[in-house]
């Protein structure tokens, strides 16, 4: 049985993997979070997860069970953690869980990791949690293990922004279920995407800080914080075919000097 | 669309099903934990998440996303924590994952949920993560989630067992990557079972105490605890479905009672 | 002054103990919890102190002060935390105790500890802390403090059981309050048993699964999980000298090893 | 069967005396620590323990279980936490610890705790257990708990300090397994006293700062911080005496204005 | 003495215009971190405490004494933790400064918070210390305090940006030690810029993702991560006076609201 | 630019003189707490930075940005954290801001550091900080940091006293906003003391214990614990002329040892 999925293989094909062949593993941390009336909760763990599945038929890579919880949605990345559904971790917990898969893949004996975020919030936990992991490991005597870490959609060309957004692209700040995740969306897991509820609200416009308790009326009442109309199947593998792409190559690069 | 699974609704089908139904969230606990040469290390998580989804037919119910990484593997019951592909969470950071998700759950409006749990590692700190959870939510002025919390093995009939074991079953004790658990596998994931690198071992002997760190040599070297080898598909079927007929018939009859 | 006990000693006799005779030392780790109106609320740090003091008379070891403090009682254990007088901490509370006692022995110079429970929810508190411990003492370089974990009534024999339950065993998960610990306090603190007060409900009743927050009208009023009619001083004593004679003959022996 | 101790209590006695007869907590606060060639390392759980139970005939009350591990010894306080057998917390642990007792003791419906410290270097941490747990007790509603606090020695007063040091009272700083403590112990425990081991070393010199990692030389290798060549059972109990009168004083008063 | 910073009133001249005047508390969050050659270690917290003087000058406010200490430094964002000088703090700890602050400011009956960050890694453990905070007040029945939070940078405008940047702007990400920081030291602090250490190295190039641990060779030995060779006392002055204009009509248009 | 304060040095300035010149770095713990109607809130970080700047022009020292937030005021040590404007942290918050500014310094290669208190109440918290830091120290292999710690007013000598008493010195306990610290601001800071609003209320009375929640009626409402009348300038620069002769002749003699 083929499978590049960590939680499908046993454990003494992983340890091949893992330590004989010096595989990468890749680890995605997402949300569980509402993406307006037409995508998925799962949408940030999802999309994540799909990334590493195809960077994995490209590099050997061994993929983790997704991090599927994730830190508190803000009203200007997500539309706030008030909505209903949104699932969310306090930020000492994420950071714990990251740290503790990360030791454990160290114990292993794993030397290359990259963590794939795919939910903005999380990012200072997971990098916290990344800190605490080498820090404790270290201690244990194990200094190789080198961490890659990225939110994937920096891994964007402005070339590919250009085709999204014929009319300019607006800045990823309000890109909460809008044109790229939808259109990722189609692509990854056309079946989940309610296209027929898209809503044609006009984008969200914040002032330069938050309030809190969050200004819910600041929020449009779907939770998409820009329009998602010009979203589409083939954007969408554009984006998803450039992310495993650039992805990939970055990975080789970074990790054949581990190797060295 | 139709799905039970939370991650793959969106927010306002989510609430719809949770405040005007009153569904039931059923929160599935599990590990990533070797399970012999012939089990994925998954089937700690995947096997509590197919019964949920079993029983989110039978009764109408929204399945959360699994929590996968589950406590240390204990060599008494799932093989020990030196197994290289064990992933586990230190019991504090379980425990706080478990918090945070059921809060989230009675901030929603939840009423109802089921914390099922397949990993025999996880059982206390579940059931702490579930009392800081209503604690807070005590807190918060919400006292009206009733949590239902089971390892789903408990489900188990005598009658069941003795035709599982028809040489007289040997005890939950040593159940780890063996017949019933390997019978579920072939019932709910074939492909993932290597049906032929099923060793032959016999089954470990264990003193009454543990020994830390742990005495290795006292676990067989497949990590699997007594043998598989009367597991068969049809076991697995009779199996999972008495735990979804007998599991579905427990909350409909505590949640019934939570309507009134 | 002739003692074994920890408190009792001064450091010096204690080093010598420790380091010149290489003792074990010997940890309860216990509850104050309600346990019917026949047992006093001490009893599961009581029996538990008593065996290591019986066990410290046949090989040399030092009884360190009990863990009088345990984790919540569960209403299928014991009755459940509700009951006024169960003082209980909560798990991490009880796991930094553990860890913080353990890493104290290990900068002593312990090379031999034995944990013994005597309270069923301690169960994987304890050994979290014990993971916790190990781990801080490999950072201070610390990997030759070797630890043997259990709970005191895993010793009891089948032969003992049939004499303690002439009509059948019914399993140790209701006996709180009941027959083995009443027989046990009858013979370690007789005075302390009101056996006027001793109530002859019959034995709980429970589904295979909890409710959060707990359905108390489960148990009996008075706490007690099932009959505690045939206790008896002489079975008391029966079972203390095999917990004494088989715990002190395995400590013996993993701990011989050691020595080598 | 008459006891004052809590851990000797059926629940049912328990009750009746805490919610019947509104007696009042008293829970000591000890150490498990090097008290010098001569005194028991429990010197400071069982002095506390044996005024509580002192206190406990004269008003009526309760004595909870002691707490018998404290915080880390202090070079110019208790010796420093260098020697072995000296079993300390963090402090961390000793505040959850703390914590979690008295939020019991106010779930239990108990109006009025005393917590007696017999341990210098527990004062904050029981402090802040203590803040704590009013804290969380607040946010359960329950806001009618009333807790006084103290060292049992600031209850000595300055006639008995010129009986007990007729060469004058060279101050509570470098009273550690001095002529107070050790006079305490020949009246409460003598057969722990080894008074044929008491060094007669000069009183160790402090500069007015710490250093750390402690300077060990600068405190006598017996771990007796000042002579305790004047201690007698006389003198240990007219301390005792007198502590047991005036905190029993102290609490009435105190916990009368409670009642009304 | 007229004051507007907390530390140097009387707490019942603080009283006095917290409770009966209504005014906002401005809290500086900041760091003490490499900043170049030329820029002392204290910039993250000078900077934004000078804008809350500003501020306070402008509408009735009191300054709280800044947390001088933050969250580690990033290669990307600040150069690094790897510099010696960095003094950070684990995300945790940072969270638990903010949230206790917070809480106190609650129980003094502050109904106006504005948090002011001056150094990008403290976003979101400042967002989780607000979010706990009003979380605990909240149990306190305390629900009125009302919390602005942003980093001072995102006031900019494009107008003051062209003024700044007459090449164009390279955009914040790299405006570590640059030319913005650099202007503001000139205008705030002129006598602790070190402006003839100014090195004039290109800027620093990153590609889209992290290494941990990290890749210092891709740090300006400076730890400037762009020029700042266009700075300016007179574009600091433009810079702050903005800063100071606009935060302080932000400050009034939100919490006039809450007056009424 | 010479300065001898942290946050106003560079990066390489720091690194020159902590690394090159084995300067001491001065690390002033304080607090943000009511000081009567009189002093500033600010008084308990003011002072020891101000000690700390003093001694730093006697011996080469670097200081730390202080601490500007302490532990909990107690009524008998600061009049209780009842008073608005008392802004204090959990004794767990301020131990790891201590923690983890030790453990950079000592990443820094730090091998002096003295930590100099001015709020009783931090003492514990600090002393647990330190410890915590210098376990993680050991654990990253760094042994060689010292670290001296001290309350400032331990350097208080008799004859001192005898000059600011003529009357007699009624001891430590109740000078708090009183004669030491009104003389100390009189000399330091000058400006912020409001002479004028000097009550003379009688001291306070304590009993020997506390009472929680605090009996705010045992507190004068100044929030000053005994008069401060005969506080003078004079008084105030001999007190400070003699910490910092003292103190920097201590660290001097401490710390020449380290260098050897």
């Amino acid at each position: 049985m083929q499978t590049n999925m960590m939680a499908e293989m046993t454990w003494v094909e992983y340890l091949r993997r893992l330590q004989t062949e010096q595989q990468t593993v890749l680890l995605p941390v997402g949300a569980l979070e509402q993406h307006g009336y037409h995508l998925p909760m799962g949408t940030d763990h999802f999309l994540p997860t799909a990334i590493c599945k195809g960077v994995a038929e490209r590099i050997p890579a061994i993929v983790a069970p997704p991090i599927a919880y994730g830190y508190k949605s803000q009203p200007r990345m997500g539309g706030g953690n008030h909505f209903p559904g949104t699932t969310s971790l306090d930020g000492g917990t994420l950071t714990l869980v990251v740290r503790d898969i990360i030791k454990e893949l160290g114990r292993h004996g794993g030397k290359k990791l990259a963590v794939m975020n795919g939910h903005c919030e999380n990012l200072f936990f997971a990098i916290e949690g990344i800190d605490l992991a080498l820090r404790d490991l270290r201690f244990e005597g194990i200094t190789d293990l080198k961490i890659v870490r990225f939110d994937y959609w920096d891994f964007t060309t402005p070339a590919t922004l250009d085709k999204c957004f014929p009319d300019g692209f607006p800045g990823f700040a309000l890109e909460h279920a809008a044109v790229l995740e939808t259109s990722m969306g189609l692509h990854v897991f056309p079946d989940l995407v309610r296209i027929d509820s898209l809503v044609d609200d006009p984008a969200a416009v914040f002032p330069p800080y938050d309030v809190h308790p969050a200004r819910t009326e600041w929020v449009p009442p779907s939770g998409v914080l820009s329009p998602a109309k010009g979203a589409s199947a083939e954007k969408g593998k554009m984006l998803f075919d450039e992310y495993v792409d650039r992805i990939s190559e970055a990975l080789r690069k970074e990790f054949v000097e581990t190797d060295k």
